[in-house]
């Protein structure tokens, strides 16, 4: 292993994680157990995600406000699951301006409450509804065992919540949310997600129903991916949030929550990585392509570099997000190394027989060795052809991860079997019909958890794989982060 | 005043500012004393406020990342100044995780001290030079006495943190950002805003010299808009932040900070108001247009709601932001005071009549009555002509402002003089030779303050107004928010 290499992924995929975010400078570990800073070719990553599912969130029709970040103490008490589900990971702020406060403030793990508390006031009447807000902003969840994006007690998310006149209205916008976090991850992150329903020991605490977006990481492990929960009327009835109803009564409003967070970092790095570091989908990638300038004479210096800015400008007029490396404290050798482990999808590489030639080399990041490399490809050409490269990239990124996927799932219909799957860190889709109990049972046994029914159920009747019971839906089990 | 009306800004500026952001719904009161809630419609002009800030800050060579809410209490205390400044503010956690912490964390009151102490990791050599972040967060700082947008106990901002091998290029960067920041208000805002340095006693806790732009706001108040600092060495001194020089020797690193905050949207609010609610200048405005019809009949109806669709999408193919309010629960009438009140820069008004002429009518905010109206203007000419006006509209913004500040500004030669002016509202501009206690005499006398010494200088000398000695440079005095 070089200087510059990193832990082959396929020998250690734990400690190759570790590394590659480290090496790629995504992020460092803050001062205090837990906490991470995002640096900035990890936060252009987290910037794209955010407008990718900004943009979406508008086209429904949602709007964006701030809430504040402490809550009363006593908000988090109203509602019973809620507060049960929360308690053991709060942070306190106890003293503030140079004295104690008389109640505690709760630093938000989850916004329902404060939430609830202004809706209250801001709903009044049937012409008040809905309600469709959505937040950007950090959140603390005291863990004891954190990793970096995946799991850390401050982390970066948006928390959108909504409030109906209908338990209809709520359980539709609860799975149109499902279904724009889906379209997000299949086509902007290349990640081949499962929508699905979580079971009932796994729903968020305070949720009638929790809906979740499963991904299959490059070592089989699942990773919960983005949420979206139908609350019922839990928080309404904790909050006294009411409506004047048209038939002049009152009612309680409907509700849901959905979020995202910057676990979906973690999760693009995992699903798509090889053992060079980092292969980022081009719509997320901090930059699309990289240039790398080939020099030996001062001579050549000069026209490969005039070539290098006159490539740039092609690809950013075309719109895409391009940097040149025209340093000369590193060879090129050196920078391939450097961008293929930073995962920039494309390399476009520019020497002097290019120049003569007035053309340009392309390698993709996704297929290594000559396979995924161009010569002589005509200077004038190379903005239009990076962005079709750039598309075919996305599209192979996604293909491989969905066969990935489909390869390391398995229908399994007994209990031997499925311990071999899930020994084997694969999926297994069993029919189902065990109780709550049965459910933590097997995690403790196998250290595999529910993590969906999947929205997308062959339908009809089977025999439980575990009861031997008929079981009316289909679920999917795995390990996961 | 009608159910709808504010009281009139000429009247009650204070009550007119807390009348205007309830009824516009750009914000209301947290739960917790000293938080706010920003509710779309504020937090839509938040949202372009940090566009145009970003970009500037993207074409200047800076990057995002993300820094830990929570600082250890050790690292506040490590630089003396800023421990002094920031104590009395700062909220703290004493508990987390259901267990009291070891020591206690800093809700982040602003992120030079763990910034630096990551700089101090991330920094070796000169050729990790310049480092230019900036992150856009909340801070928390615990005041007495708050008001929305202007001086909350937690509030949005962007923190920028710079570091760079000599003190030339830290003092170049703290103008270039006060410049940035200028160039936003006054292009963006609309607001004539004055860059200056601050004096010794104003000056950021932790700094060598602050800088700032100052707005002057409709009832002669100035506001601290945005402030550039440099650091000198005394952040990289005390976290040991230091880099191989090119002579192969260690120095600590030059450093600055500069933040924008939501006061902006206070800001933008109260320089721009009239006695009717809120003037948006177009660049920042939520909907830079509405759109009203006016029917009787059903028939009428039809066809007017088929003109407003077909208006509509002429703007957003021009690229503007525009509502259609198209609801029948209210009156024209009503909804031309609501989008007054509101702000909203132009006004497009659609009747039988229009749609018989295949015209429509524009009426610009900012000139009430027939003199900002135009009958008759033709569809197919809505979407140009829309974006001329907002243009002019921004452009009119400015100018008035402009002349309101100077004619506002008064020189000043004596404290009597000064007195007037003072208690006027007004800004004196005066030669300054005075100390630091002076300056402190004067607030208490008066309740003005150095706001800057502009960057824009006379230069020369001339007596000070106040100790008569020679001064070789100009201050702006005046009451501040």
């Amino acid at each position: 292993m070089s200087d510059q290499g990193v832990i082959p992924r396929s020998e250690d995929y734990a400690a190759w994680y570790n590394e590659v975010i480290r090496r790629a400078q995504l992020v460092d570990y803050g001062p205090v157990k837990g906490t991470m800073v995002i640096r900035p070719y990890g936060f252009a990553l987290w910037e794209h995600i955010k407008e990718g599912l900004d943009r979406r969130f508008k086209e429904t029709g949602h709007e964006n406000a701030y809430f504040p970040m402490f809550i009363p103490y006593s908000f988090i008490q109203k509602e019973a699951e809620h507060v049960e589900g929360f308690s053991p990971e709060l942070a306190l702020v106890t003293h503030a301006g140079g004295k104690e406060l008389e109640e505690p403030l709760v630093v938000r793990p989850t916004s329902e409450t404060i939430i609830n508390h202004m809706y209250s006031k801001w709903i009044q009447s049937y012409r008040d509804l809905p309600v469709l807000i959505n937040q950007w902003v950090n959140v603390v969840r005291w863990e004891l065992r954190t990793r970096p994006f995946l799991r850390t007690s401050e982390f970066l998310w948006q928390e959108g919540h909504t409030a109906h006149a209908t338990q209809e209205e709520a359980q539709e916008e609860t799975i149109r949310m499902l279904n724009v976090y889906a379209d997000f991850a299949i086509n902007d992150a290349a990640i081949p997600v499962v929508p699905g329903r979580k079971s009932n020991i796994e729903k968020f605490a305070g949720a009638v129903a929790s809906y979740t977006i499963e991904a299959m990481m490059g070592d089989g492990k699942a990773l919960q991916s983005g949420t979206s929960h139908n609350l019922g009327q839990n928080f309404s009835k904790a909050f006294d949030t009411k409506f004047l109803t048209t038939e002049g009564g009152h009612e309680y409003v409907w509700q849901t929550s959905w979020g995202v967070s910057t676990r979906m970092v973690g999760g693009v790095i995992m699903a798509h990585g090889d053992d060079k570091g980092l292969i980022l989908p081009p719509r997320l990638a901090p930059h699309q392509a990289v240039i790398v300038p080939i020099w030996k004479s001062d001579e050549q210096k000069g026209s490969v570099l005039e070539m290098v800015e006159k490539i740039e400008r092609s690809l950013k007029d075309t719109g895409l997000r391009v940097k040149s490396d025209t340093s000369d404290q590193e060879n090129p050798g050196w920078k391939f190394n450097e961008y293929e482990m930073r995962g920039v999808p494309l390399r476009i590489e520019i020497g002097p027989k290019d120049v003569e030639k007035d053309a340009v080399v392309f390698a993709r990041r996704d297929r290594p060795g000559k396979e995924g490399k161009e010569f002589g490809i005509p200077s004038n050409e190379a903005g239009m052809r990076a962005s079709e490269w750039l598309e075919d990239i996305q599209k192979s990124l996604l293909e491989r991860a969905t066969q990935f996927r489909d390869e390391n799932t398995t229908d399994v219909e007994n209990v031997e079997t499925f311990r071999e799957v899930i020994a084997a860190s694969r999926w297994a889709r069993v029919w189902w019909s065990g109780t709550d109990d049965q459910e933590r049972k097997i995690k403790e046994e196998t250290g595999a958890t529910i993590r969906c029914f999947p929205i997308d159920q062959p339908g009809g009747k089977d025999s439980c794989f575990y009861t031997g019971e008929e079981a009316n839906k289909v679920a999917l089990f795995a390990k996961a982060y």
